[in-house]
């Protein structure tokens, strides 16, 4: 059963790797199929050494355990509350980047502070409120998912334009169209993390300039979008005919 | 003799490389055979590029060296007073690791600001109080031994929950069931170490709630830990009845 | 067309991948033949695993695309206005280095605290001022490169002499007489980045010497240069006299 | 001519690479043949890449190049400097590493605060004074070195015992009784530098015990020595004798 969201999902896992986003077991991605309602994730604590496709897990949305000789990723619940409240998405990561982690720590938001941030995240990449204790004990990991997402819906944010919450005290999630892009994500928002540590000790009270946030954001991502190569189709045919 | 135990503990040496947490030769790990009370160590200032398991070093409780070329590492009576007042540990680690290590100059316990550190360690990990004078004089690793046992009995800190301390205006020591763990809670150690000068810098105030450090600790330690395979027969088994 | 300057262009891509310099897509280097009038750059948005030469796009100094199946990059227009600027120059590079991009978002020149920095820049490197909402929404990429250019005239800087700017809020330019030259400068500016954060957090008044800084810059460029090989034949030759 | 000392230089050089200490061709390293009075340096500017023993310069003590196709590095003069006002040294590296390379910029010297700082070096490693601007302009390479030189014997420091320096503005000078010694040094001086920064972030105030530092330092050096494997031929003897 899903062959190739399997592929996906390990290569994802492994993409976190090489990109230096977890050390030892700690971090996890997942993907979905819509159509059927079944996610697909890394197993919990296990090696990235020897991980291969068929290790990954295939649970439902209620988190029932359906194929895979592992136990799902502890964080699974959080994964599935995600799925559920933000109907785009088709994949998520977590980690515990050095930069990102240590922001969620701080229980501070990330300030849009440029341009690499805007590329990527429409807004402050948000911190959650705290979980009440009760929660903690609990359903913790499920908690963990619904303050991510009563985090967007009190602040107003668009979970497809800024793929990005930071749990407090815990760490960064990512999410995406794919779990490819949900890797991107966890990747830029590592890099943007450290920048603004810098940035702050450097000017703290600096802000970037909205329009130039509209700017960047729109360069990457609406209809309007030119960057990158998947507009382009379009762009070559009218430049075909502007240019002839 | 101990053909296993030496390639664990050369094992472990050479994995401190590859995880950053060493430069040149600094750094040791060490194992216990518990019953024969016998401990196996790296050899002392010995280059990591050519190191075989047939160049650790085997000493007894006292420090008598019974086995190897070499001498072994100059902190074998650090480790050596761990092992006797620990009773349950199997291995040792004691590295410069950067950050880590830059706690310890700094004489401060590192606090337990998030998941991450909670998930390694229950406690803020200790920093020891100097040793005196004379102690340095005269017995100097094996007071470096005494002021790591006598800091987790001050602060009444279980060494199997908390497994690493900062030996003051030195470096790091961790521990663990097996060399390897130890390995593991080094590298957590020196992970944690740097997140929290990132946190501390953008929040000097923050703390993790009480709950939270329970919680994570308790996901992946003690009866009730959910994280990773290790527990998964057992659940398995409630799973699949469950699931039937 | 232009076989090996799109083998230039595309090796200092490949370069600013290796030097550490860009994650993900980000950044592009061009280079521009002046005798025809043409520039090669990198495509938008494509991944650097399996970029070749035939992939580099060929467009004029309107930013017509001649040659090439891929969008220019995004940011050609900056390049553009910087080639029909600065005469010397025959390669850009922009990239989102860490540091750079920290001290751009900063909104602060990197000042000139030392011989590192002295070697490659004669002066601070400067950080451009704001652009106006209305230029951010109708010509931005072409905006950048007009504030890059006021601010050296602004600031009475040779373009040649430091080869570098910070866009404000978004990140650094480089250049130089070759696309090599422009990465060598781009490694650099990050280095002096990194190494001006951490002296200001070290001691926040410290300036260098007027007259070191003439010196170092002079050791390394102008008529009486002396570091490097380039300058050898002829000192080979008085050298030769002078031991004869 | 000096085979078996061009195979030394040109193999520490790269170990500067391979150590991450140099960027570029930043950096350099030397030995001294003391019986025909001869050193054996980096040529200048050239690239690492495809470095070879025999592209190793031969000069004297007075500068002059007795062989070697390229000119020498530019900074040759303060390792002659060097050379003659300290006997027992036998090799010399330059590089501009990027915490030591902070910490000049900064004007500060580098503070004990530890054990791995007094493993290697027995004072605080020395920041020199200004040069004036004359002796910039007429001969500053030598005007380096004389101040390394006059800075250790205005604080009465030993160049044995603490064999680093920083040049103020510049960046680190080591050495060593080999130029391998000299690179291992290097390697130290930037993991203190490092550490040392982090440390006073976290607590500016600390300082090490001095029976500490002396205890350290004769760990590794002097006559008591027991760190590492060369002090022990004589041990095992004793040794020897006392298990038997």
């Amino acid at each position: 059963m899903f062959r190739k969201l399997k592929e996906e999902v390990c290569a994802a896992n492994l993409a976190l790797v090489r990109h230096g986003l977890v050390v030892l077991t700690w971090g996890n991605a997942s993907a979905i199929d819509r159509t059927k309602g079944l996610v697909v994730i890394k197993p919990s604590g296990v090696s990235y050494d020897a991980m291969k496709p068929e290790d990954m897990v295939v649970v439902d949305l209620d988190g029932k355990v359906l194929e895979g000789q592992y136990r799902p990723s502890s964080d699974t619940a959080t994964h599935l509350v995600l799925y559920k409240a933000f109907p785009t998405i088709g994949g998520i990561v977590h980690t515990h980047s050095t930069y990102a982690t240590a922001w969620a720590q701080a229980a501070r938001a990330i300030p849009n502070l440029g341009t690499t941030h805007a590329d990527a995240f429409h807004t402050d990449v948000p911190v959650t409120g705290e979980i009440s204790d009760d929660r903690i004990r609990d359903a913790y990991e499920e908690a963990t998912g619904d303050t991510i997402v009563e985090t967007f819906q009190r602040l107003g944010i668009d979970p497809d334009e800024t793929p990005a919450a930071l749990a407090v005290h815990h760490g960064p999630f990512t999410w995406g169209r794919t779990v490819g892009k949900a890797v991107e994500h966890a990747v830029s928002l590592e890099a943007v993390a450290q920048m603004a540590t810098t940035s702050l000790a450097l000017n703290p009270a600096v802000r970037m300039n909205p329009a130039l946030v509209e700017k960047h954001y729109s360069r990457k991502h609406g209809p309007n979008a030119y960057y990158g190569q998947r507009a382009a189709v379009k762009s070559h045919v009218k430049r075909g005919k502007r240019e002839s």
